[in-house]
């Protein structure tokens, strides 16, 4: 790739934010052109505006850039947005409105019936949805969502046993990180020597993210899958790193053997070349007492799954562990991700990523 | 009581051992006048034999005491016991021969069918199933067991619900605090920055035990809840303190409030005037975050279960989340209150407890 | 005593305004009779307006109470305060000027020279600078503060030091707990696997107090202890306690012996009943490897230092290891223990009190 | 480098034998040929006999080698040792004399008159001691040792300051991370909401070895730096990472840029293009709040050192903080880099190394 594909970032002074500029540092086809957060923070330097909270050091070139208004005028057409969800109500569609691809990790429009809500390894095909979107016909822009941070995990470790043995019910509980609060985020005082087991809104959107993520494009929208499924979620003393606990019902009886195939040969993005997709996306770990976020959690440079503690369970068929990286996988590498997907889909600006793959 | 009960402990260097003295300083009706653990420890002093681990002072009494051999002849006739289960396996029913009340928090006889798995406010009418040992009969002496400290707390929950409206299914994941495994125990290499998804034969016992203490003495054995259970356990970054989220399917159709008012009526102890028993042994918590263990643990010092956030199950019928003290209430604490539900019934040397309460 | 003495709380629903909530239940003196919080809070049942953090319920009698607007009109002459420096500067001297004996935790007023700044077991004998205030000669009201949470525990551990021996040099490290800033106060992703090896101010704060406590009154002012002294603050992931490092330089040769006979002895308010004074100020502990925040920090109620490893410092003279509880000792209790030794010596609503002790 | 040089590992299965494995996969000089561990581990497979707890996949080709006695007889003539000290005085000497190079990290030896304690950045001309063992003579094997995890973070920031400055008091209180102590090391238990302010014979360890580091070769001996120095040890809450407080009196003035400038020109290995040489052994960290253990511990792929705070102190001259990653840049990469210096000035199988370098 000769020219890389300009991107913005929206809401780059937060975690998620961060996670986007540390991930895309020296990726192969996007470069980082635009930065923009709250007002606060426009017109500084981004070295100043952001408190970089990660463990590698914030990129000279990004730390020289100066913050933007949040605003369309002047941003480049591909847009990386994480921002709160009241916040994105508004902004998101001024960016399609103004004609860019809005590749987002907030809330606000996952369950919107013409917004994509993707997970490239798990239902690429509703990208197709974008075509629905208003803006779409009016200026190319258009809006794509990735799911919730404690859904992604979920949703990847199922898709391959929903495709070979039907999912009936589904119950999870999470133990989540804390950095899938943000920053500040989570209190120090409220997690040392404690679990806090409830997080706003947080049950809700698993339940509802998984059945539209595993559903079907049916004529101009997307059937959710018909499952049950309750969630249970927590807050747990872990920096990274989401561990779910979860039982299943199938409606085709499986093996444990047969469960475990279905994992392994998981490899739906083979051969696509996309820069972040994990060569095992679903990986597992043999050991009884794994997977542990800080063992496993950068499994596949954090954009792979594992899942293990496969076993039957007494009230469903079986039960198993999973574990996914939530700042990565969970947040800024779908976005990522998703975009890799646009691009070598022809969606992303076709002109330049022509230019740029020649 | 003017003279109090003279009690032994086997395992006393141990985690539980140490909460059994700190819990019976000032006991009304108990006092300690033995001390046995291992070899190692035995002829010692036992303030040089333990490494203290509690946040109150070793009771210097207790300091000075000497640490006897484990073995029946110079013990009490009732013994407080908390060792391995293959250890327990052999000394319990060497006590119990030797004509000893042995209350025990090990696990190696819960199961046995003629050994009382026994909670006070559950189910103290299995207490009779002592009758049926034939240690009793030969010398007097008989073992009772009390529950696993992660099955404690799902218990006294659910023995209000399922008095009233019946319970057809429990799905259960627990987050459970460090001491339950000791002292060393869990390495702090394994816990911090993490979650451990794996307790060795912890599911086994939470669904074993469960059955068995909702269940009915049926002639001379204790018939378990006919029910379905499954348990997810897992190890998080707390002191003390096992949370754990719960669904639940009745046989019974129950409002939010009815449950609530379950849990509240739930006062089987009142009127019997036992030093440990809790005033309201299920507490409801109504702030939507709510239990934590940090901030709830010590409810009725330590000896109530703390639950919270009932709210509808999309699968089963409702679903919440429960708290209890794992060494308190799940280990030494109950133990404890075992004890002085047997004194009450004149089943702990019924000559030595009349001369006491008189 | 017949009547308490009713207090009033300034900056209530913060963690230390919590924690003279719960402290003052049940004090045999004082009786909470009115809470000021921000504008936000103002109006508002307590209950309501505090997330309460603590580990005790709330008084049902204090979640009740409406929240005042912080103006003396309407409070009652003795004010608890603690709260930002900023609004503590405005604040404390318009309750002072209306009359109020404002005993305060905040550190707007410390290092003024006509406000004390004291610890009871410490300096009492600076009090009588309350008399040098403006607002005692024209309303009778006046400020008095105590110390920083990381100053107080190193204090009471120089000061019987410094009486028989006399201190030259002190280096002290700290370990602080989270508590210590408030609620939210640290974000966990700050602390969790990680230290802060920075708290602003504290360390000016700690430097400049001590010697200002370990001074001498002389005619109108308080001369500071001749000494050199050096901090270094570090927050570390602990909920409450705070450990500290020091090496000592003596004027006078002293043995260990000698150390911690002066540990031993110093008990200067033996006899004056004060019902927060804990018996032994300052408690040796003699493991090895102690003292340790979660198992020494509620010695005497939390109002005890606990000092360990007293051994020979290469540099200096001796080094020892040090704790103190943040919250209680550090803070709140504090403040209670100030306005106990100004109600024994008169100084508290004189007429109130003598009624009160009657 | 054609042919890598084949190395053994003394103590793999520990955290620190880990770390060598996980470090010299991909080791452009150095492979792994053999394994050894404790009888227990003898004849199993590595990945077997482990308990891998690093947070990258243990090498397929490590996991299956098997695991070989600890004795001389087909072991590799260079060894990578990490075993305890009371081990390590019976083993390390029988390699030596079996012709082997010892780099060791374990403390048996670091004191020994002929034996090197080396940081290849502070003294590497201190090898030359190896000339002075009875063993070097005869069998042409000898011992080479690095420095305890808490002192070569202390050193390599002290180096360019005692080189330029002179020091004359060296004052250190370290917050240290429980990977240190191995595995399982320090108990959860101990750790969780608390300080350990104790860890035997590391105050001891730091204070001899760093005034050894810092000294001189003369004649047959090496003559420590003249200087004093105190230590104080505490274990918090930290995977991986220790921060140390220091603070210093300096034989000549110099000014904060001085000190600045002195870390900053510090590239002693410069040239030299050892593959664990950081290019940036002393880093400065410019915000006010760092160096902080999960944020910096991996600079310089762990092998920096990070420097922050300086100030000046009021007792001594200047004060700073220092953070270095403790089981690489502490123990296992401090060997490996030893390694690499021996084998670039021709001392580590002579014949070896010049045919790999060809």
């Amino acid at each position: 790739m000769k020219n890389k594909i300009p991107i913005g970032i929206l809401g780059a002074t937060g975690m998620v934010g961060q996670r986007y500029i540390q991930l895309l540092e020296n990726h192969p086809w996007f470069e980082i052109a635009w930065l923009a957060a709250s007002d606060r923070s426009s017109g500084k330097k981004y070295g100043e505006a952001a408190k970089w909270r990660l463990d590698t050091p914030l990129p000279r070139r990004v730390a020289e850039m100066t913050v933007s208004p949040a605003e369309p005028a002047g941003a480049p057409k591909v847009i990386f947005a994480s921002v709160d969800a009241a916040i994105a109500r508004e902004m998101e569609p001024a960016f399609a409105n103004a004609g860019c691809a809005v590749v987002s990790n907030s809330s606000a429009f996952r369950m919107s019936p013409n917004v994509p809500l993707v997970i490239p390894e798990v239902n690429g095909d509703h990208l197709e949805m974008i075509e629905e979107q208003p803006s779409r016909q009016q200026s190319g822009g258009y809006i794509v969502t990735n799911p919730n941070c404690s859904t992604i995990g979920l949703v990847m470790a199922l898709k391959p046993i929903e495709e070979r043995f039907g999912i009936e019910q589904i119950f999870v509980t999470t133990m989540q990180a804390v950095s899938g609060a943000g920053y500040p985020g989570v209190a120090s005082m409220d997690i040392l020597d404690n679990v806090v087991p409830y997080i706003g809104s947080e049950e809700e959107k698993m339940e509802a993210e998984t059945l539209k993520l595993l559903g079907r494009v049916d004529g101009h929208a997307v059937q959710p899958l018909q499952a049950g499924i309750t969630a249970h979620c927590n807050r747990v003393a872990v920096v990274d790193g989401h561990t779910e606990c979860v039982s299943l019902k199938l409606r085709r009886p499986a093996t444990r053997e047969q469960i475990l195939q279905a994992w392994g040969d998981f490899r739906p993005l083979a051969g696509r070349d996309l820069p972040f997709a994990p060569e095992q996306p679903v990986e597992w770990a043999e050991q009884p007492d794994r997977p542990q976020p800080r063992l496993d959690r950068n499994r596949g440079r954090g954009m792979a799954v594992t899942v293990g503690r496969l076993r039957p369970c007494n009230l469903l068929d079986w039960k198993f562990v999973l574990l996914s990286h939530n700042t990565v996988r969970g947040a800024a590498g779908a976005t990522i991700l998703n975009a890799e997907l646009l691009a070598s889909l022809g969606k992303l600006e076709p002109a330049a990523v022509a230019a740029a793959r020649a």
